[in-house]
């Protein structure tokens, strides 16, 4: 069966789970009336499903490949990008000063899960245009606004984060690219830098880097560093595409998934760049990118997660072996163990899809209202989604190779694809580590005030479903009381305390939001209530040893020597 | 770091967790004195680690190919084998009648272990000699036995098993293969095999495949199935390969990991074979070869997984990024996530490897006494043992890509590699789903008693450890009652809701024996009680949300329509 996008589920998860009425109720948003997500969702699906799923398995086998210096992208990968920057999807949030729609980020997320899912690979060429236009709207100037935005909001030219260096990975203050005054207002950018995605293309006129890089005067560390437009051709005077710059693509990764999506080593030789905001304040203006990219990351996670559950069904539906308790000749999917699993993926996948539009919501409820509890809600949320996202996205996808069997480790099927795909979300974007001690340290130096209001609005939800559902709403009033503890508890700890037990203590704190989450779904619809008692039965006991794990502390681990660690 | 065999885990391990003094003590492996233990895993670690593990990476570079309907092997492949089969390793568990060194289980799984570790593609051709020399010594007559032995033995030729076909998995009973009588006491075997693990080999001058095929008057399903040796070139008189039997290689498949191993579609067109054993009674001859592969296969699980720890542990040992709680500069080994993530990885690697030698003594003393309870024990453990013990390989494989953060998405530097392989271990020999079932249906046929008995064991040495450890042999003797009691509520399930918990309720028995073991490593050398205390406090409290997880049944999977699995 081939991938058909999820607008239903996102749909309803919209509707009845993270109220999403209250954007469609800001004048901000006023536009994003129910029936134009509707519209929009379906419009996208059929992209997803039509366009872009048929290119998934093609980007795999054959990768983007680097010929005399240039990209050349995968098969039919020309195709999907101009369907996708025809149909405006680039600029779907974007301002619509400079041609975006200016529609709602719960909507946008929805569509980055469905294009995700259908094929991650060319899906993250918008998405870091996206990124880029969310930077450049916060921090350039209004010339610089002028001469990119329109570009980047059409597709017509991509944009690309230039972060990591070699000694430069979650530690980007250690970063050595350097950027020289020309004296004309411009700079000279040398570096290298690694990991750039899509960091060359053969789909656009123009490819614009984002730089990171560090000014003369540049104090050592995260505070020294400055944020650079380079673009692979100067625009000329009538902004079209000019001169080349100084800059070049040295090699491309093998990697062990996303063939279809170039991931280059970038050489910059005293390439000509403008400063983007203030000098040194380059950390600030890559953390608005990154923010919204982490969430666009969780939706990959769940984008692929999606796609494996779809093609695992498609499979369980169709193999038969042997005698199921319902028929003497019914397909796998009848056995205990593969529902088991189908059940799990089913309910991982709402769950994490639940969390990631719940924190779209609260980016636009935000960005609408200009509220700082709608503000602390997205930034604790978004480490959460992120990691929590993409974690799924790989377990679910382990899970589809498995109910595959033989057939999953078989190239051939395409289940070891997705799976090989959604390895690297929990890297990217900051690895999974990095933001789980994002949500124990910064994302808790409010107190836990942003934590605690979540957790009361879980137990009110709960209170509120008692009558309808009282045991599975007994079960997550517990669990949210338990997540009290936890935080309580976490926020004794000192910092190193909490970062060893952080990446439990995020699974965990994910688990209440889950189970949440499914509460709302099946008071809203009792049809929803079997995969809601699966989700808060069997999955979301394990918050239990997750906060046991996050209460052992940091001590326990230093106990061990190096020499401990080896066999 | 290059890979270096844990010769001194595996004696720990035996010594001080699993008891391999018993098995020393017996008559039946006098020999096995704790010397020749030394010496033999010590000669095996060095072959490990200077011989196979630097064929490694070549295996996954450059597949085993198909050309003009022969495979050939990965480049060094022909000296690793080389060295295995000349080093008598084939034959170490075999009958010394026929040229083995008849040395214990418990001895050659601590080399499955090793060589897996260093190269599972390579290391999977003797396994799979192994598993049919012990099929041919338990079922064959005499005179296949003195034909086929010795050369199997030796490594001179190399054996197969060919069960599965396409509509025949899980579901061995489905299989068509048909052996049709010649008159002569031969037979014509006709049918399409897949998945054969090393089907073709230029590495040995015969390869013999055991063919699971039906008899005219076979009856349906698995009681009709009988067992055939079907060899690549018939022995002539003197007993050397003589006429090319009727066999071929139809294709390889292109696969997620393992490159390095040819995995065949076979085609058998009337080819000569010998039935083994009785006509009718293939299963039974194929489960001897099959319970013994399970736990190989655990090894390799184990194996892996310790590959992919020491790939983790010398990255973070070498990699810095920023400063640590222990120094300004330090490596990334000391972020608490980071280490977290290790120890973890470090004490799941130890007590999945306690759990796989422990099955083997107990099969070992089986053999050695003849007793009934503990070929009851190793009964029980072998689905415990494969099932978590390769469920460990992919999980500590997934934490070593992780650690590696973007460089474990570059295949070059080889972690990915580790995940990869890893994959197919809890798919094949039954996959982890069929795994549990066996452990709670058949293996708990005696109404718990194994079960019971080992949970005794348990308590008895938490007991013990009372007063060295109290807090650690408190929580093991906690987690023990639960696991009691999680035994007593599936023993009153139907056979169905067992089914729907057995995967849940299996790993939570692991848990349990691991904490078991890590107690005993630490009450026998209190240097291991930090990793004890990270097994006992961080990893064991799973078992609450899996026994849970176990208790609830089937009937909320059934309640699930096909409909509530689609988005």
């Amino acid at each position: 069966m081939p991938y058909r996008a999820p607008v239903r589920d996102i749909r309803f998860i919209l509707d009845h789970v993270v109220g999403f009425a209250q954007v469609s109720a800001t004048p901000r948003f006023a536009e994003a009336t129910p029936d134009m997500a509707e519209a929009i969702l379906t419009e996208a699906g059929r992209i997803a499903t039509g366009i872009l799923a048929p290119l998934n398995r093609a980007g795999d086998q054959h990768p983007a490949r680097l010929e005399n210096g240039a990209v050349v992208s995968s098969p039919g990968f020309a195709e999907g990008y101009r369907a996708i920057a025809t149909g405006g999807w680039v600029g779907m949030a974007a301002s619509p000063d400079h041609g975006g729609m200016g529609l709602p980020i719960s909507l946008a997320l929805g569509v980055d899960d469905m294009m995700s899912g259908a094929c991650l690979a060319l899906q993250l060429k918008p998405l870091l245009s996206k990124g880029q236009i969310e930077a450049l709207e916060h921090h350039a100037s209004d010339d610089m606004k002028a001469l990119y935005l329109p570009k980047l909001t059409s597709g017509e030219w991509s944009g690309t984060m230039n972060l990591t260096e070699p000694q430069a990975g979650s530690d980007v203050g250690a970063l050595r690219s350097k950027a020289e005054p020309l004296g004309d207002g411009t700079y000279a950018v040398t570096g290298q830098k690694i990991y750039i995605t899509w960091g060359d293309s053969d789909l656009v006129s123009n490819v614009c880097h984002l730089v990171l890089a560090r000014l003369p005067d540049g104090a050592e560390g995260t505070k020294g560093i400055s944020l650079f437009m380079v673009p692979k051709f100067i625009p000329d005077a009538a902004g079209q595409p000019g001169q080349r710059n100084s800059l070049r693509v040295v090699s491309l990764e093998h990697k062990l998934g996303i063939h279809g999506s170039p991931t280059c080593v970038m050489q910059f030789e005293g390439a000509k760049g403008w400063l983007v905001g203030a000098p040194h304040k380059g950390m600030a203006a890559m953390f608005t990118m990154m923010n919204n990219a982490r969430l666009s990351v969780a939706a990959q996670g769940v984008g692929v997660a999606e796609a494996a559950l779809q093609h695992a069904l498609a499979y369980a539906g169709d193999r038969h072996q042997g005698a199921t308790p319902l028929s003497p000749d019914g397909a796998i999917i009848d056995h205990a163990d593969v529902r088991r699993m189908l059940a799990l993926m089913r309910a991982e996948v709402f769950a994490a899809r639940s969390i990631a539009l719940s924190c779209a919501v609260a980016i636009d409820m935000a960005t609408a209202t200009g509220s700082a509890d709608w503000q602390a809600r997205a930034a604790l949320l978004t480490p959460i989604a992120k990691a929590h996202g993409t974690d799924i996205g790989c377990e679910v996808a382990h899970l589809g190779v498995q109910i595959h069997g033989g057939m999953g480790f078989v190239e051939e099927t395409g289940a070891a694809q997705f799976s090989r795909d959604a390895r690297i979300t929990p890297i990217y974007e900051g690895t999974n580590g990095i933001q789980a001690m994002d949500l124990v340290a910064r994302k808790m130096a409010d107190g836990g005030e942003a934590a605690f209001r979540l957790i009361d609005e879980v137990q009110r939800d709960a209170e509120a479903a008692r009558p309808a559902l009282p045991d599975l709403a007994g079960d997550v009033w517990q669990a949210a009381k338990a997540l009290r503890e936890a935080t309580e508890g976490l926020l004794a700890q000192p910092l190193n305390d909490r970062f060893a037990g952080a990446v439990p203590y995020l699974r965990g704190f994910a688990r209440i939001l889950g189970g949440h989450a499914h509460l709302k779904a099946a008071v809203a619809d009792p049809t929803r209530e079997p995969l809601a008692r699966v989700m808060i039965r069997r999955i979301m006991p394990e918050h239990l040893a997750l906060f046991a794990q996050g209460r052992e502390g940091a001590a326990g681990l230093y106990a061990l020597t190096h020499e401990d660690f080896a066999a």
